[in-house]
């Protein structure tokens, strides 16, 4: 079945996220990238790309002009734009970008969502007020943010924190055996309906060291993680662990699971960013349409230097088309 | 300057231990390994391999042969001996060879130490009081074991964890200034040592996500790790962080510093594993002599099988020879 475009909303227009879709555009070829279109400001493109850019009205004129141009549907910005410096006028304009493009992405001419990085703290200052752009993405698709699922996904590993944005210290008492169950059954669905996987193979990290030895270093998988594994297993799932969290992200190790879940930020973190720190994708599970985002910042410091690497919004892009055809298979 | 001959404490006998110390004598040339000298049972080593075996008596003998058999010095063992099958005759073995081959490395005429696995449970079966080898080997030199530092060392990285084997809610409590300082400096003497780096650069990593985000994610940054880095650089130490640990082990990262000072076992060996898994090993700091080990088990599933490979014996090996060297220089 033929896939929509896909919506990418720029973000930040002085961060790198401009840079990286016109890089992406010029990409197209090199990694068979379906038509995509841009949601943001036509000048943001233009101070740092000389390339040809046709401003669209609507998506279905995306796939017309995409061999020639990077298509974009203008989001008018009050803003100065000057690369690494932002300001609230830009802020307005990302946030403008999102908001048309979860709409369009919303409808079935749209294949999914891409979501160049914003710049939290400008986003604030004007108001916003949720955490970051999934939140925002999940209640207008009409979903809690806590029925979606952060799984980050590079070429070779997939990763999916159980707890996120939280100090390390009250991890423990966040992880219960409920959150781990229903962040499984999420993510088992979402790898099922974006990755066409029939029947996925999770495995769950341990959260002590070795896994705890069987209680000699904490009692957490004993009475935590081990009985989680085991309602996850009655419904069928298919879930290995609590594994020794340090020797499961090897090679061999990562040719036993499809999707790692983990329990803390960086435990999920640390081996995605160490194998494939410029190709790391945010995919958000457990949302009616496809969202992908790339796993960084809008790096201010480089911007409008021609330096920004569109490695992960090329990965985004691809991965946000693969999830959009498998879901018109697997849906 | 020339150095002694390797010692290596074989290991429990029913391990892979002695497979691996075997092939690692047959993979003398490709790797261009200094003269070493197992100590243990041959016939551990005989019932999985059929190579040539010379017993010595004493250590200088070791070079004398090394180039036609493995050097072996005799410690009888009472044990069955049946590969994958541990027993108490074992680890009683397995710990003469470990109180010979420290009482050996003490002496100038021995280059270092290396210890392949024992079985932990069977040890404390027989008696041993301490946690692991590294409390034993550090006891018998007259070293408090507070004052070693374990050191996990790969081709492209080095890892300290500044707490180690204790439940993962416990940590935050454990990790101090004092802690993070005096782990600090051992590891910067051991660098200069071990490694001949005449300036070594450390890295210090975040406890809580992104390193708490200047407090939003959790207030150990601020209030343990900044203070503990200040103190350090007043000395002149050269240390940078807190670094978000998720992004400071891809390669570009890892370029800017020495060694990773972690706070936790998997902060420190998720990366290390992950990057390095079949070429890991142990170095203990802090000691008089020079010791190694591969940071894997028994692996008593596989014992006998001719299946276990012995990349990080090798590289055990290969960095204790290079650590004598060093120390015989910047001693």
């Amino acid at each position: 079945m033929e896939i929509g475009p896909l919506a990418i909303a720029m973000g930040d227009p002085a961060g790198i996220g401009p840079e990286i879709v016109a890089k992406s555009w010029m990409a197209r070829e090199q990694h068979a990238l379906p038509p995509f279109f841009a949601i943001g400001d036509r000048r943001a493109i233009e101070m740092v790309w000389n390339g040809p850019v046709e401003v669209i009205a609507s998506p279905d004129e995306a796939a017309l002009c995409f061999a020639r141009a990077l298509p974009l549907i203008q989001i008018e910005d009050t803003a100065a734009i000057v690369p690494g410096t932002p300001d609230l006028a830009g802020a307005r304009c990302a946030l403008d970008s999102l908001e048309l493009a979860v709409g369009l992405a919303r409808s079935p001419m749209v294949g999914g969502l891409v979501t160049a990085p914003v710049a939290k703290a400008q986003l604030y200052a004007i108001g916003f007020a949720h955490p970051g752009q999934t939140e925002f993405v999940a209640e207008r698709c009409g979903v809690a943010a806590a029925n979606t699922v952060m799984m980050l996904a590079g070429p070779t590993l997939r990763t999916v924190p159980i707890t996120t944005h939280v100090p390390l210290r009250e991890v423990a008492d966040l992880v219960t055996v409920d959150l781990i169950v229903a962040k499984a059954r999420a993510t088992e669905r979402g790898l099922v309906r974006n990755f066409g996987i029939e029947r996925p193979r999770l495995a769950l990290a341990g959260f002590n060291p070795h896994a705890g030895e069987q209680g000699a270093i904490g009692r957490d998988e004993i009475e935590v993680l081990q009985p989680a594994i085991e309602i996850l297993r009655a419904e069928g799932i298919d879930i290995i662990g609590p594994l020794a969290a340090d020797t499961m992200f090897h090679a061999r190790a990562r040719a036993q699971y499809d999707c790692a879940l983990c329990l803390y930020h960086d435990q999920a973190l640390i081996p995605l960013k160490t194998l494939h720190f410029d190709e790391g994708v945010n995919m958000t599970l457990g949302l009616p349409i496809v969202r992908t985002a790339p796993d960084h910042g809008t790096a201010f410091a480089i911007a409008g230097k021609d330096k920004a690497n569109p490695g992960a919004m090329v990965a985004a892009i691809a991965l946000a088309a693969e999830a959009a055809r498998n879901r018109s298979v697997y849906a």
